[in-house]
């Protein structure tokens, strides 16, 4: 467990579930690093969770999905921003955000049935409450797709909230915090928008997403 | 060149120098890919740029600054998330994003003179308009920071835009996309806000970030 240890900030560290699977649920995509030969490689996708396994999918074609699931040592990176920090020095400046950090050895899913039901939770993820309403998915579908299992084992959280940690120079200036979130706007499309899409609109503008 | 060779949707991929500033400018935070080891790992951090140079800060004693600042290769990753891309089949969801990768070698940089100018607009990225009203950086702050040069050379471009690549299916459910957006909420602190932080709370709320 060495590679999870966090060398700075160490109170800004937490193994929380709690934590951990709050910033799973409202992070929309995930940022996995992997190697290419010598080369590491950092590519943002969607993602989505049941029980304490992470799903990715992809063509089965496609780089990503063919290291990832081969084993190979990979870290995924699921960031959210909650606010811009404003001191009175630049230096006091900082960011309130909540980010999970996780190693892993990814493995393709091969069985139909967790493949189904993984591609089924990275939907279910993307958008809340839609996949009943949904076309079910054909066998071509399912074969066009590949997806890759990542455990949910060696995570380390790291979250900083709260005022500026330091505004105690003698210098007037304005000093809080500006809280950022990802909200969903109003629907492009037909007029009007069922009650499953005005739910999930929701669903991801919650609590931690509002303007206000 | 070779490893910034997009393998799936070369339609999404372009080298459009505004496309590429427009994401660097409107997003707040990187990942960062590096070796440590045999482990790839991945990091959120804050950056600022200018010119053709990326630039970040850390400790002088994080992994992170050290590694990448050694001249191993790397790899950053800078995405906006645009909106959900809801169709008639699972398989034919996506996301709207505009998403950028660079690989680089990143330099530590030591020149007194380029790491105040490097602090400088990272702070003018963070809050935009701000610095001028701040306490200036103390020669103790600049050398408790270490900031580390990423040159933006080997950049690539990948962007979804529009609605669902395929709704022809003769499913009755509703198809269309959800916006997303990034958006400054009400300052915590003090009130009144003065009118920087009005402004910058605008500029980090801009026309891409609207919840309407």
């Amino acid at each position: 467990m060495d590679r999870i240890r966090l060398q700075r900030h160490p109170e800004r560290t937490s193994f929380d579930q709690e934590d951990a699977d709050a910033i799973l649920d409202e992070a929309m995509i995930c940022h996995i690093a992997f190697m290419d030969g010598d080369q590491p490689i950092v590519i943002p996708t969607a993602f989505g969770r049941a029980g304490d396994l992470l799903y990715i999918h992809g063509s089965p074609l496609s780089r990503m999905m063919r290291i990832v699931g081969s084993g190979a040592p990979i870290s995924v990176s699921v960031s959210l921003l909650d606010g811009l920090v404003l001191a009175t020095s630049a230096f006091d400046h900082s960011m309130n955000y909540r980010s999970l950090i996780l190693f892993g050895d990814g493995r393709i899913v091969s069985d139909p049935e967790e493949k189904r039901m993984a591609l089924d939770a990275i939907v279910d993820h993307l958008a809340p409450g839609r996949r009943e309403h949904l076309r079910p998915m054909t066998d071509k579908e399912v074969g066009a797709t590949s997806v890759v299992a990542i455990p949910l084992t060696e995570v380390s959280v790291k979250i900083r909230k709260g005022p500026p940690g330091r505004t105690d120079d003698d210098w007037p200036v304005w000093t809080g915090v500006i809280p950022m979130a990802q909200v969903a706007g109003s629907p492009v499309g037909d007029v009007p928008v069922p009650d499953h899409v005005e739910e999930l609109i929701r669903a991801r503008s919650g609590p931690n997403r509002s303007t206000s």
